[in-house]
């Protein structure tokens, strides 16, 4: 998806989406998870150049999501470990896999997700912490935060009302 | 990402993000979560060119994400409406959403999403429906399942015993 970014685009999403996007990023951020965490075991279990691994494992690390760690001298070798803003990426890596498993796995989910003390397949909502409640889209009014930008060159106008996901706009 | 795929991955994620991981669909689907329905008015918010938009809603409807409605005849409109697969891409898009709010808005978040019952903001979890509980990694158990396919070529093994993921592996 990168190098191209989306700069028109004030949006969150979008902002995620130039770093996580990358072809590969979100399968080497999967295998994290899964328990690698060293260079020739990511480029046995993906399948991709040296190069290409190099270049995403390099701006993780760049970006802060994940951290570089010797764990050897003489030679020197490392390995790459997440940080907590690696860490905060688990729901998103375990909602597109949910999403997979349920619509794209004709066989069954190749892997199984369960919570360990009741062994109960693992979902991935939107969640309310106030209510303790999962939340539907119809659920959720959106409005302008405090970093909205106008796009450039647009009118500065009022702030809309907030409105409700999925209710048909402009 | 696309048009490449990630063949010798038996992935959920993977397979999902062969579907949602081309550049602009999922800023197409969160406007679909925002109201937006027609073809111009994608394009107004996206400023992506109209052959590009036109292949990625076309590829959306025939994923079964999208589907394309008649709201008009002569002359014949069309708009596009999530279908229950597309709604269940909401956890996805939202966890996205509320990782870049954290790490990548230094002004504060560009858009608000809140529970409408109380005004919570909308948090983005993996989740327990038995113990109804958010669940952080550390407590997922992890192993084979029945779309599980060895890698071509490799020998016959037993499956291994489940893991916890970000435990170090092989």
């Amino acid at each position: 998806m990168l190098p191209r970014t989306y700069d028109a685009q004030t949006c969150s999403l979008a902002r995620a989406l130039e770093i996580v996007g990358e072809r590969w990023t979100l399968l080497i951020l999967r295998d994290v998870f899964l328990g690698v965490r060293r260079f020739d075991d990511f480029q046995a279990r993906l399948d991709v150049s040296r190069t290409v691994l190099a270049g995403r494992l390099q701006r993780l690390v760049e970006e802060g999501i994940l951290s570089r760690e010797r764990y050897q001298e003489r030679p020197d070798r490392y390995e790459y470990v997440l940080t907590r803003k690696g860490l905060d990426l688990w729901p998103a890596i375990n909602a597109l896999r949910a999403w997979g498993d349920v619509y794209e796995t004709p066989n069954g989910p190749p892997r199984l997700f369960v919570h360990e003390p009741c062994g109960t397949p693992i979902e991935a909502v939107a969640y309310c912490p106030h209510c303790a409640t999962v939340v539907a889209p119809e659920h959720v009014l959106t409005s302008r935060g405090p970093g909205y930008r106008p796009p450039a060159g647009s009118r500065r106008r009022p702030p809309p009302q907030p409105t409700h996901l999925l209710e048909p706009s402009v």
